[in-house]
């Protein structure tokens, strides 16, 4: 009996099959995209490759310049320079350490400003299928092509929420300073940074490996790691479309839009009975819903 | 100029004094309390040690068998078998993977299981300082010595909400069948767990280190990572109290009626405006807003 007890606590919430679930509705192969080589970057830490998928309906510019960057060598041999525990992984060349100063200079001149992208026409981006519950940062959450997305219809736009996983540009005090700098999410939520950053893709696979990052220290020079022996490389950084077609890993993204996705959140609305003495409210939360993606062999 | 590029994210964020941002209010000694050392527990992974406190008002069995468990070592030599990215770590004696199932049933006689601790009556648990935002899994949230807590007054009930490093009891289906397996989440909050498991304390120091630990596949076998050997172990958990006086190691949490507190939380709310072209939603969220910790040298 004592094999359910550890067991019990993820039988509802990951959705696998188990004795202590309801096997999930099983989901329907047409009912997952391929994720377009073009928007695929992966990174190569030591710990592992991390797989993010652009979003160039969001912000068109800034996944091409990831695309530039990546095409002219510059993350690699960089580092996560920045990364503060429960809140986000910073990389890239870490202007402003004193290690890399005068090698930044240089480099920077070649990648300018760029526009912000904070968020998109709602026209633009492709089909939105709503969470069906309430925010407290939005209007309107739900998902477009495996994106968490918050919209306002008042205004007409619509942009990539800062869940966990959430991949973006860092900038200066200026609306349209980012140049080369990312960041990932990797803690809880930070949807107060939504509309304020230009966020231009998500994790799709490999946030283990952004965890296991030398942290820096929030209150020592805002988490930038100070000896740069601590700060873990970004090794390599490739487009797949880049690889040879042998190569190239291939990842499918549930379609947000579909019953396949449907099903996995009613079903998380209505956890096994069995488990769940007490039924949870009748909510689903953006960033606790994020839309399954899988590599195929 | 560039400097701030890569900093400017943090500078309101992480309340450090920046040229960015304000400088926060300088918080009051007496605005801090001392952790108890009979709430003070000390786990011992590979990549450091986690502190967590533990949080009898709320849970006093439970806490009670955390000190018991303790002082048998019980814990010491065990494993993180079961880790989920995103999700939890849990951790314990592992029963139900091949490798430990006899060793498990013997030991286990001794820890019988315990009655479920879901909430606890208003009451009981201390000064409880609202939020003063809406919450979609509850009426009110808040915080309670520290602790992320939402309650209900309809039935007078107060219970420690699954934000990330939330400590809490693993069971199986019965209500009342949680013996001697913890969980910390590691994720995005999970709020759905709450007043279905028994949450008992809460990190204050060292989740990057849970977040190191190897991970599990959610999809195989519920996250229980197959191969033992891959399993990080838990390399001992010690109580402060049990430590000589010289080597306890000191914790200060910031009292969350505290005005210090009350400065954070406004600070929060009202963001550096040269950075926050768009102010947030003037809301809170519980589980981004966790009271600050401390190790004093």
């Amino acid at each position: 009996m004592k094999i359910i007890t550890s067991l019990a606590l993820v039988a509802v919430l990951a959705a696998a099959t188990a004795s202590a679930a309801p096997a999930p509705p099983a989901s329907n192969p047409a009912d997952w995209r391929d994720v377009d080589p073009n928007n695929l970057v992966l990174i190569d830490t030591k710990y592992g490759e991390v797989a993010v998928e652009l979003a160039p309906d969001f912000a068109p510019n800034h996944a091409a310049r990831v695309r530039a960057l990546i095409r002219a060598h510059f993350y690699d041999g960089k580092a996560f320079y920045r990364v503060i525990d429960g809140f986000v992984a910073q990389g890239g060349i870490g202007e402003g350490t004193a290690s890399t100063a005068s090698y930044g200079k240089s480099q920077l001149k070649l990648w300018p400003a760029l526009k912000a992208e904070f968020d998109a026409p709602v026209a633009k981006v492709g089909t939105f299928t709503t969470l069906g519950s309430p925010d407290l940062f939005a209007p309107e959450v739900g998902h477009v092509n495996g994106f968490p997305v918050a919209r306002d219809m008042k205004d007409g736009k619509a942009w990539i929420a800062h869940c966990p996983g959430t991949f973006a540009f860092a900038r200066d005090n200026s609306d349209d300073s980012a140049t080369t700098e990312f960041y990932v999410v990797i803690g809880e939520m930070q949807r107060r940074l939504d509309r304020n950053l230009t966020a231009c893709g998500r994790v799709i696979d490999g946030m283990q490996y952004l965890q296991k990052l030398n942290r820096g220290i929030a209150d020592v020079a805002q988490g930038v790691i100070q000896n740069p022996k601590d700060q873990d490389p970004i090794l390599r950084v490739r487009l797949a479309a880049d690889l040879p077609e042998a190569e190239r890993p291939h990842y499918q993204v549930i379609k947000t839009e579909s019953p396949s996705f449907a099903a996995k959140k009613a079903q998380k609305l209505n956890p096994a009975p069995q488990f769940y003495h007490r039924k949870p409210p009748q909510v689903l939360d953006l960033c606790n819903m994020p839309a399954p993606a899988k590599r195929l062999p």
